[in-house]
């Protein structure tokens, strides 16, 4: 194909805005043999056999069928595990799907509002949190309203909130990742429930870590109605390659993110591992307390190596690292084989993520880390 | 959950666009023990072997890992097929998502545009073609512009178009559905590549029915920057079930939806089920030839009941029922245990869409179709 001469016209057959977009960068996916891979928060372990064993299962002629539209049967499972309707669910591929269609869904593009309701058009989020926030609401054309975190960022109060001045009460959509990420932070159900009871806009609390924490925020989405708690098979579940995620919330604000769904989003094979996950949990709370003895291993041994590591409750830690800037650690790690995650943000730019991996990953970490530590100077 | 009295006030938490939407209606997906499942174009027969052993052997610890977030490999060898670069591809969440993606990457909102410049917020179609394109249209809040298709539902010449006064050649998108659905019509190369080149928004040929006709469209793809061919692995490849379908075009154009497309928006399983797929194509080349000979003698058997049958390129027919209307041959055909697929709107009511089902599929119609006739009056 001949592009050169004509790329400047062809570039206008796209929106502006489009255009003009930087897309997200997800965490990297190498091949790389013998590769520690603690960069995308995957779960070290993998999905329960009966998982393994209902996809085979379901792996023959019918997969020339269409999957069920709605995800119908596991809407109703999940439905019963939480307590509510399957009226109160939606499924997504991945919950980065339904992440996406609330903002298309609750959110104006900016130049559809005047410039007196602002708030219509406005995506708000706590900073540092998920960095796909932004990217969502630029691909909407809509407003990104980021809100400073407190110290060691912890979840700013309502005073403080009215006190900083940049948060916004009537924001047509708040996401809060909680436990937060890249932080590792909890926040107490009492305090979301603070926020979300003082925000006229949909709240999305996204609980993709909640599973390595200690409390959950369920019951907000089923009691309050401009709250939605978004949840994930990927992380906790360990079928990450299989996209799948939900939402729970008021049917009125799922009914609407029904409407605008593709029509056939949550792919077939998903949809049965997401049952079959559901029949085993037993198999997974082992999974999260091993994950958990792992984290707080790891959490103890960077301490003692004068990293600050900040107290998480989810699958990964926050760290301060000593004597390099994080960025160096990055590549140094790296160059042991270990690859973690850094983001050039200024307020970021100063801590590495790193994924709670498999006990004897755990120890290949911290050796590589003395390692690099001897060798400085 | 308690909704009554507080609906209304969550209903305002939507946007009013969103509010006002009717959503899509996939074709039916009943589990009755027996049904001759023909309403929704899906391939009677199974994947190839090599296809399943695929998704079985890579059924295992990996699916805790993310996918490939850009389909690499599986761009890569569709690169080779069609032979261009994988800068050329975009894989989606079948090809529904990208349909979906086109729209929201090319087409500006209504209200986002002056009265002056409605082509740039227009997304075109013939009528009838894909019933989707219009929901897709009002999701994003942008004009449809659904233009008749000729006598006997053909493809209208550039002068036709110019006459009919209804064809904008400077829409910011126009699909085309080629072969037709629901008419099942093929479109020659010839007659799409002027209508595409004398369109100056970007054209979608959406061939989600292609093999099972005697010519594509791809080369267009390649050699015109404003035009997009649309594949499916759903229907010709047997894998509805696990959403696979991509778009091929000028790296700008593709370049834009990939900015906007969700990080890690096509599952594994599905990327590894299209990629053996590839390895087996003579499989489905004959299974290809197996729909064309079933369709050829269910046009010969039902026509010569008084069934008009428009000659298909597709794994289906569009036929116009005697003695009844369209409509109740749905309901009497359902009672045999047959489903076919009606539409209510005025310019296809007086047909049904049948899916080529197997031989014994075909032959149990046929049996239904003679019974029916034969309690007439």
């Amino acid at each position: 194909m001949k592009t050169g001469k004509k790329t400047d016209k062809v570039e206008n057959l796209v929106r502006p805005l489009v255009r003009k977009l930087h897309p997200y960068t997800p965490g990297e996916q190498p091949k790389i043999e013998g590769l520690v891979k603690l960069n995308t928060n995957e779960n070290p372990y993998p999905p329960s056999p009966i998982v393994l064993d209902a996809i085979k299962a379901a792996t023959d002629a019918r997969l020339r069928l269409y999957p069920n539209p709605t995800a119908q049967p596991l809407r109703e499972k999940l439905a019963r595990l939480h307590g509510c309707a399957p009226e109160n669910i939606i499924v997504g591929n991945g919950s980065d799907e339904l992440l996406a269609m609330a903002v298309r869904a609750f959110v104006e593009p900016a130049n559809a509002v005047p410039s007196s309701k602002k708030a219509r058009a406005t995506v708000q989020f706590f900073n540092p949190s998920y960095s796909l926030y932004p990217v969502l609401a630029d691909i909407h054309g809509a407003i990104s309203n980021p809100v400073p975190l407190g110290r060691d960022f912890a979840l700013p109060g309502l005073d403080e909130l009215a006190a900083g001045k940049k948060w916004i009460s009537n924001a047509a959509l708040t996401f809060i990742t909680t436990p937060n990420a890249p932080t590792g932070r909890g926040y107490s159900t009492a305090q979301l429930e603070a926020i979300c009871r003082a925000q006229s806009g949909v709240v999305v609390l996204d609980e993709a870590y909640v599973d390595f924490s200690s409390e959950d925020a369920m019951a907000l989405a089923l009691r309050l109605p401009n709250v939605i708690v978004s949840r994930t098979f990927s992380k906790a579940y360990c079928l990450c390659f299989q996209r799948v995620g939900y939402f729970v919330g008021h049917p009125v604000l799922i009914g609407a993110l029904h409407k605008i769904r593709d029509s056939y989003n949550v792919n077939g094979l998903g949809q049965i591992a997401a049952m079959a996950t559901l029949d085993d949990l037993p198999y997974y709370r082992r999974n999260f307390l091993k994950v958990i003895a792992t984290r707080e291993r790891l959490t103890a041994a960077l301490s003692q190596l004068q990293f600050k590591v900040f107290p998480s409750r989810t699958n990964f830690i926050f760290v301060q690292p000593p004597v390099y800037p994080a960025s160096e650690w990055l590549e140094r790690l790296r160059e042991h084989r270990i690859l973690v995650r850094w983001w050039s943000a200024p307020e970021v730019r100063n801590f590495l993520r790193i994924s709670i991996g498999t006990d004897a990953e755990t120890t290949s970490l911290i050796k590589a880390v003395n390692a690099i530590l001897q060798h400085k100077g």
